[in-house]
């Protein structure tokens, strides 16, 4: 009865899988905000290293991993696969449930899969230091585990629920030396322009990104770090994928359904489109992005051009949004609360490749328990909700009596999130009803791009 | 460049390695604080099983782990052996260091590894509850989730000052399905001394046992367990040596040095004791526990008999110890604060089989802050204990410009113990000074026994 499937060292992936060749097809351009023209590498020059440029447009279907960041993926990779008997078993169903486990990481989620490299591209381009964002403070505490790790400083602007939400994110950040400021903050013109709107803003993750953004883009020494969303942070994460499709094959089976959380995008793209490129061989997966019902990108947006910050100061791409200044509630996925969506993602769930479910926190929560108390291990807030679709799944495999094989990826671990669990135990916590006001408002004020 | 040893389930150990057939000599026996008497089984029976009963006192030398504890240990175990890079460079030391890591657990620490089979032979007895106390929570954290996986209730009393530096190992009790109850309590007779004494009482381990063995006693469905002290817990937590040897062996080497924290003496026993019996073969390996200066029971305590609780309810060992009525202050590293020492370990340490060394806790977070920024992993400040001794052992095999090889355990990550670091990076930490005189007072009250 063999729990786990572990790989040794040798078996880290020694290239990324790019889906852009594998696309339905091309593309949309990505747009400057300030001329509303098609971007170049020169407009993206100021806060990211072109060896990132160059793999955010590569066409090239496999990207060399440099051996200095396969040296630090060693520290937990490859990643553990993980055969839920348990889980299974509590649930009564004849499916067969696999979850990958990101949360061996030093930093507890998958981020630093792409921190990591990010991190050493900068590294080698001569940046001293990154600015960042973070919601949930997991891409912030992974990337200051980084840049700890090859040296460079780290100033981390964090969404201000968030701060109060997780303040041991935020020590940890600290701990591996970086700088954390909450954010709307008084150090960014993009964040006093906020205050001065509304001085108890909660923040939200665009606004954050415009924060971090204007930060890089006003000293030369800096860089931006983005933790989901853009191409280059999918691609990375594709050793989740690339991994789990080695274990799964030890395992003497193939997954009917791959799940994964979906905030950016990039934990979905990281485990599930290495199983999308298996379709070009016959096999047929489904692919289920599942996101929060407070911030429903997938489900219940639009299709269109729109700015990836509130500010209007990133790039606007094509892709899936509720607008760039919709501000979700403050649910405890804090990693899940974004208004737009990576576009390769937004491409695939557009052209029907793959599809999306959207869940309240109670749900999720509650499948979170069900999860911990039979598995053992505790799920973070965002990775909870793959949990509770991989249950309803499980469930329907029983009602139709029906053998299946289901896949899904555990981001991380939630002992960061108690507070979250303890407002779920003790019936405190709410169900954000999705505000279809806000949104239509929102989308009201897309920009306008004819390319 | 191979960073871990990893071993695939089939390698968890199939028996424990009994180290009282191997002693230097027989061990005292325990004695019924009552009669004065050595302990019977029979005096045990009300709270313990009588297959932990016997494993207590077994002089057979390997004693099989049952299947079902085996299918839990494949949930995490074996657990991984770094071999620290990135530390080593930047100690600039000639030394190799390893770390065999616990805090895979779903628990976080090593803790599950006793808190499995203790569950599952009390399960196996018909006992519907299990009562037990926590210090820092990694032990009562790991009992309500041993009880959770085999559908037992679990109450823990949980060391007040605890409660408050740690609210998130409550949260995870909750969530694992325990009671959790601050101690000293009104619960109990035991609690409600302490109380009516010193109503402020920041509470102890001491305290915290007299209550658990209260509630078991007096409940016929319900037993006690115990995370550190015993044999059978010592017994128990010998996985993690055992694999460590196999997975140093696949390295090439075996290590002159072994270090691990030091509290009730279970994590120490765990790893030092399977590289202890190889000196039978002519193996020379030096063991070397760690222990807080604040609470340092092998360095200052005597050898003595003692109650192993403060309400003089639980037996009387022989071991080293600072007094049953010994309140260590409220370090951070709250599972290294209890008055006494595992009999195994302190018969050793009499022999001279084994060194001791105390630190005080701020040079013992420097060194986790070394540790985190080089290796990654945030380790518990238990654990930072064995984390400096290793950097010491290190520095100083720099400076005699010798090659040498240390394994230390890594017994715990510390992501929900942020608090402490926080302290520690704003420099509010406060080194306790050895209150001898509270210490002698306490020695002046140990109990007379003459068997």
């Amino acid at each position: 009865m063999q729990t786990k499937i572990l790989l040794d060292e040798s078996h880290i992936p020694k290239a990324w899988y790019n889906i852009i060749p594998d696309l339905p097809g091309p593309l949309a351009p990505v747009i400057n905000p300030r001329t509303l023209q098609p971007v170049t590498p020169d407009d993206l020059l100021p806060i990211f290293p072109m060896a990132l440029i160059e793999q955010e447009v590569s066409t090239q279907r496999w990207i060399p991993i440099p051996d200095e960041v396969r040296d630090i993926y060693r520290s937990w990779r490859p990643s553990p696969l993980f055969r839920a008997y348990r889980l299974e078993q509590a649930l009564g169903t004849p499916a067969k449930i696999y979850y990958k486990y990101e949360g061996v990481s030093p930093a507890g989620s998958h981020k630093p899969n792409s921190a990591i490299p990010q991190a050493w591209y900068n590294k080698q381009a001569g940046i001293r230091r990154l600015a960042t964002e973070t919601g949930a403070g997991q891409w912030g505490s992974s990337l200051a585990l980084a840049c700890s790790l090859f040296g460079l400083e780290c100033t981390v602007y964090m969404v201000k629920v968030s701060c109060t939400q997780k303040p041991y994110r935020r020590s940890m950040m600290q701990l591996w030396g970086a700088e954390v400021i909450p954010s709307p903050s008084e150090f960014t013109n993009a964040g006093r322009t906020i205050l001065a709107h509304d001085p108890e803003s909660p923040g939200s993750l665009g606004i954050a990104i415009s924060e971090a953004v204007e930060d890089a883009a006003s000293h030369p020494d800096t860089n931006y770090a983005l933790g989901s969303v853009l191409n280059h942070v999918c691609l990375h994460q594709t050793v989740i994928g690339l991994e789990a499709k080695e274990q799964m094959a030890i395992a003497g089976t193939y997954p009917d359904v791959v799940i994964a959380c979906c905030g950016g995008g990039s934990n979905f793209a990281g485990l599930a489109f290495p199983f999308i490129a298996d379709r070009a061989t016959g096999k047929q997966v489904r692919c289920l992005a599942v996101e929060p019902a407070s911030c429903p990108t997938l489900t219940k947006g639009v299709y269109a051009f729109d700015y990836g910050d509130t500010a209007q100061m990133a790039p606007i791409a094509m892709m899936y949004t509720l607008g760039h200044d919709f501000v979700p509630p403050g649910i405890h996925a804090g990693g899940l609360r974004y208004h737009g969506e990576s576009p390769l993602v937004s491409q695939l769930y557009h052209a029907g490749a793959i599809e999306a479910k959207a869940y309240k926190q109670t749900a999720c929560f509650e499948g979170a328990l069900l999860f911990a108390r039979s598995e053992g291990i505790v799920p973070a807030p965002e990775s909870s909700h793959a949990v509770r679709a991989a249950i309803d799944e499980a469930v329907l495999a029983k009602e139709e009596g029906k053998e299946k094989t289901i896949l899904f990826g555990l981001s991380g671990h939630g002992q960061l999130d108690m507070g979250a669990y303890d407002a779920y135990l003790s019936g405190g916590l709410e169900d954000y009803e999705y505000p279809e006001a806000l949104i239509r408002a929102s989308l009201e004020r897309l920009p306008q791009v004819n390319v």
